[in-house]
């Protein structure tokens, strides 16, 4: 028996467009948009809507900006026979409301706000504009992991007094999590949102655990469920999506079009950019680390010897200060 | 706190030896060794003891067979402070009682016995003829998920009832157990065997979910665990044995010497043999097949455009009889 509520949401090209500055060819867009349609996802997330003032034009590719010209070109003569949806993010530090045209001008059915939890005034604006537009909204609680129990209460009791988002997301930025820690926040999201239908999860994969917790969180009650395509994402990646829909029941879902458009599209780019789990990475995420510092590791030229001194990265990355 | 009574098993050499017929030099089985010493982990597993009348010695390396002679010369000199025991497997169907020495004559502590559930007389009777040996002895019962239930109830009750063993291992070779899986052999095991502490956890990583079932098994109380180092293993490998002990609380394990061997020994096979998560085995792990076939279409080259027909291959391995 399936759960009719479950929803899943593909980050590829967003999430992957932090390992590529968003520049992703039209045809590779669409073809993600066509597979996801044709395989029953439920919601695209084709890239973040953040502002030109903040991220240069000429550095970063289409999907940083997310225009609504450039996503008609995206949807354009595909058949989106299973009512896919399209999301797009905003950063709440580096987007603003101005951005977002009136809900009736534009292909994007969802904005989905990311935030750390200092920023969510800025967050709950951002989304209460796009939500007077017309849009279906959520708030992603980025490094919850790194926030400070008292203050992420209390963002979420604001969040759910001062908005109406369809989803509030666990976001496990540094893959520091373990399944027992997804249990402690989805029951205290459930409990301060007021409703487990309003929390959503979306893990990352230092320690291989992305599509476990993912899981986990399903068991506990979980309905919106973030992955990527063959798990592209920052670093060592996200929760596949294949994975999550060779997993769930509902019949509307196909996995066929997930892999074919892996094999056609996504292999190559792993290829160039080699997200997934590395030592590196795994440091950071066991000791609850934003990755950046194996992002630098991992571009040093395998020539070079310091590219496998992993236990000299370890002994930097432990001894830091935070 | 830590459970005193869990134990960490590293595999490295004998599960990674099925990607490179176990030809390892002894240069780097010396320093997995000394690695696993110097970390602290309980039992270091350095190979198979099969048959030669069964693999060839011009076809396999010298951890295939592992001599008592070979074995000698990788303790040799290598400070093992905190007690790191060693292993060997021997396979119920390929190896022989007459193989194995008396244990005064050998550095091996266990022997551990591969079995399927149709081979366990086999398998008893190996780890019997090694326990009056002098050795610890466990039976690790293959593919359970394709295991006929009423045969492995009827097997566990035998193994209870007949031998002397300190483990008796879920191995889930195909890697297609969830975590609700794990939780129910675990209860049915620990309910036959009369004995939770004789419950051992092997996991394959077809799915990513390795290492999280390992946890999973942790928190329902097993003790034996096993991981290999970066994962190294048929397949898609291996719970990680560096995840492993990040995670564990235990004060007498040390990360640093794994990540250290990682990259001087581990890193450079993994390079060659390209083991861990791809479309082929996650389609092989959620369909509960042996990876044989995906193994095999990891080696058509990359040229060839059937290497990303994922989309054919699933059809294929969905279609066939199985």
């Amino acid at each position: 028996m399936f759960r009719p509520e479950i929803k899943v949401y593909d980050c590829t090209i967003r999430d992957g467009g932090l390992m590529n500055s968003s520049k992703f060819s039209l045809a590779t867009v669409r073809a993600v948009y066509k597979a996801c349609c044709e395989a029953g996802i439920d919601v695209v997330e084709l890239g973040y809507k953040n502002s030109p003032k903040m991220f240069s034009p000429e550095q970063y590719g289409a999907w940083r900006f997310c225009e609504d010209v450039e996503l008609f070109k995206v949807v354009d003569g595909i058949d989106n026979v299973k009512g896919t949806r399209i999301a797009v993010m905003q950063d709440a530090h580096k987007a603003f409301a101005d951005d977002v045209a009136p809900k009736s001008d534009s292909p994007v059915d969802i904005i989905r706000v990311a935030t750390y939890v200092k920023d969510v005034d800025k967050a709950i604006n951002l989304a209460n504009s796009a939500s007077k537009k017309g849009y279906e909204t959520t708030i992603n609680i980025m490094a919850v992991s790194t926030a400070i129990e008292r203050e992420l209460d209390e963002a979420l009791a604001q969040i759910a007094k001062e908005t109406d988002i369809s989803a509030c997301y666990i976001v496990d930025s540094f893959g520091a999590l373990y399944s027992e820690d997804i249990d402690y926040f989805v029951k205290k999201y459930s409990d301060i949102l007021g409703d487990i239908n309003k929390v959503g999860i979306h893990c990352h994969n230092q320690q291989q655990l992305g599509y476990a917790n993912t899981i986990e969180a399903i068991i506990r009650g979980v309905n919106h469920l973030d992955g990527a395509l063959y798990g592209f994402g920052r670093a060592a990646g996200n929760a596949p999506t294949e994975l999550l829909i060779g997993f769930l029941k509902n019949p509307k879902y196909n996995i066929r079009p997930l892999l074919d458009v892996i094999g056609k599209e996504i292999i190559s780019l792993h290829e160039e950019m080699n997200w997934g789990y590395s030592i590196p990475y795994m440091v950071c995420g066991f000791l609850n680390r934003h990755p950046d510092a194996a992002m630098k590791m991992m571009k040093v030229p395998k020539e070079n010897p310091e590219s496998r001194d992993y236990a000299g990265f370890y002994d930097k990355m432990a001894e830091e200060d935070f």
